[in-house]
């Protein structure tokens, strides 16, 4: 890192902490491992709406990606967008929904906060999601530091690698291991695409540290076409996990709906990432 | 703005306040009037430390910057840094400080807040600073946004003029008109300065909306020998407003010392800036 | 891209020439097919060191990397360096002993010419490329585009999509239809690694355009230990070719010691490589 | 610099040279000197169209600027152009009208060059401009070097501080002492402005090194409305030159119409910055 003072004592870094860390997630037959070799070769894939939208949108779509082998369901609730005349999400009604929709198929859910106040209302969310606006918003990560589910931390679209673990390390210094990170693209001088998707980050974070690293080809680069491209690319680079956004009716939806894949694509990606034979011990 | 959709109905834009707001900060004699012709070449000046770290630090430096003809002070209560294990800030004791310093001298105090939870701590506290790691923490703006205090929000470092004037939006919409814009350098290639001043945005800002507009050159070049440079090009610019970090033994700063002057450095940059006679009508 | 307003009459684009273009590479049984289905899934390597340091060095070089599978040689002679009083290559000697090394190996041999006075010292070289630097450097375009050798074009630093598509109109507009592009990385905030790998570039630019496309893990990363998982990602994402720094002794490396791999760590890429079964067909 | 390995034996560094360069411009009563006190708090202003388009254009552009205060005349006659299908200048019948007006006016011209092998054509041009996109054209750099005329390089759009330095040491180590540097803005995130005008490279490349640096705040902000608060704001930084494109007919201007000033707009541009007073001892 360009300064590397803190490495020593980071409690992310493989110098304290050797060995992956496996995050577990939902529990039972529906429990899902990510990382070390539970996910070498073969990331785990989140799947769903950038925002739930109606009780029938998240219950369609969850099927259909668990059907395509999705191993938790996404729906934003929450959503955090850039002018405050935008769609702000569902809210408490989204969370129901999503909930609803994990009873309906067992999938764990994984779901953004923006506010510690709401933790309450998130109790039977799998993970907990920090956005990448949120990323350095410390009283944020370390109210979720002080609870022991698994969070989801997306890198800010101008976070260095040492800014991104440092911003992890606000989770686990309070006590909380179950921290998941995920590269989501970076903001350059290229417009072509939303994003640019520094796949360099999942090996420079999976060799400095021990969490695992996942990858959000959706965001990333903005567009449907690059979705598989980039997720098989996230894949070949070792990444643990996958978030891929599918929407029912892309073109009818509240948010996203230009990076968002068909349940028949996700399905189409899906057998090609299974196809994809990484070949995993060096 | 790379997209103008959101232009025609933005409480910030010209469009549908054509004039220039004026802030007031403080009362009585203290009082401070910020924007429009108030500050047209001749920008006020808040100077202070990064961080209060002493009861004698704050009222000594605050006193020195309020002789060289600073119009505010500044110190950090509350401080977000990139790692857990940096100095944090004295917190609540050090906002007693900074009130104790204000008293003494009569100067208006700005500080930053970063977690709406502490709004009661920052009663007496002039004006609300959102530094730019939470300029797109939401919960916190809207928060702000339901108070009638002076916001100062300072600009994300990747985030776009757009994503900037929406930012505030978040606080205007919520019904608190007293906001104020902080350009204090963009993430770039460039590593030899700590962020580039984007110097740009002082008449971009100034043209597009009707929120005064300051400058940092403090936290853009983060060296104490470009702080009187980027002053006084930022005042040429138009700034109605400029942050200058002031410490009296920046070698012993717990935070920030190699960007901030000492307060014969800020008294000379202060004379500079009289000297400088911007001839203001176009 | 950000502006379309030349798709239509690029000769670079889908628009004119819907098929994937074929680059020949070498004649007789040393002769390599680039792009489409001769490249689809498995990328043609271009491998060898940064630059030409003695004859025994780039002869040993080239029969390891043949001999590990290998489609063509790469070596430096005239090296572009920041700055003028570092190693700027053996010139005219570089060349001859590139030469020899292809004439001891068969293998095709790429080297970058830096100055069109140059064009007759690289009658025999295979593959003229044009580094990042001179991506705009219209008039050795113009000149390259005069010949009807192929020309590998690597992407400048900081250019966009359509100014990296242009540059290859200058070749193809003046009659020359043998370019082939490369991703190198593009420089962003980012300084772990040496250049962030733009990976959407590969998918992006194949989409929009015909000539083949490949990528530089090496210089994107600047370090050894990530060349592996790039390349990897590069070739799941559709690169037509890779280009990999390797030395004998990259310790002893004149330039980029840093990045390149050693033969044995070469082949082990190599065969990662052929076990990453991609299944071309979307 | 990130890397001050070069710094103690580069000729354009303070350390080599500690007293400012003064550049000789033009010769008898035309001569202008760039650099050190002769420009210290009054920029030399080279001002003129963006290319030249035809006799009476360039000659009645050069007539009203040299009335307004111009110091020198610019204007392009080869046009490095993102698209090969763009207007590439008048090319040597341009250079013609340029010195007609040179001849007319008396003041001293400066124009692109991006072909050593076009110098002869230059020989009656005072000033040889090196564009951002050949910065590490080296060859071309080399072969000004052997010149002994003044050569003002502009800096690449991402170039570091660094890199731009030792662009210019190229010309210097081949024994050509008369090179001005140019910050012409840098490619950022933002796309509002053309480019983003870094002005902390005024005061970094001064302090560093002795050579002039002027600022270029057309190129940079790309919109006429910015030209005037950008050129404040870089003679207030210690500018000692600006390039301004001047146009007597914007909207139909063959390149850069939207980024150039009437001649009515330059000349209360130029009578601004008179009414500038800077005070340049500290």
């Amino acid at each position: 890192m360009e300064d590397l003072r803190y490495r020593e004592k980071l409690l992310c870094s493989r110098e304290l902490h050797p060995e992956d860390s496996i995050i577990e997630v939902g529990e039972g037959i529906g429990c899902v491992r990510i990382g070390g070799r539970y996910t070498a070769g073969v990331p785990a894939v989140i799947a769903g709406p950038c925002s739930v939208e109606s009780e029938s949108q998240i219950i369609e779509i969850a099927e259909a990606v668990k059907a395509a082998g999705a191993a938790m369901l996404r729906g934003g609730a929450y959503k955090p967008r850039t002018s405050p005349y935008d769609f702000q999400g569902l809210e408490a009604e989204g969370l129901r929904m999503l909930l609803k929709a994990k009873a309906e198929t067992g999938l764990p859910v994984v779901s953004e906060i923006v506010d510690a106040g709401n933790l309450d209302l998130f109790a039977d969310v799998d993970v907990l999601q920090v956005g990448a606006r949120n990323m350095q918003n410390y009283a944020l990560l370390k109210a979720l530091g002080r609870t022991d589910k698994p969070v989801l931390i997306k890198r800010g679209n101008a976070a260095t690698y040492q800014e991104f673990l440092t911003a992890a390390e606000y989770v686990l210094s309070e006590g909380n291991p179950n921290v998941m990170l995920c590269e989501r693209g970076i903001r350059t001088f290229e417009t072509y695409t939303r994003n640019t998707l520094d796949i360099s980050a999942i090996p420079v974070l999976k060799g400095i540290g021990h969490l695992p690293v996942l990858a959000d080809p959706s965001h990333a680069g903005g567009r449907r076409e690059l979705v598989s491209s980039l997720a098989l690319a996230a894949a070949a680079a070792g990444a643990d996990g996958l978030m891929i956004e599918v929407h029912n009716k892309p073109e009818e939806a509240l948010s996203d709906g230009r990076q968002s894949v068909t349940p028949a694509e996700f399905a189409k990606l899906m057998s090609r990432l299974r196809r994809l034979k990484m070949d995993i011990e060096e």
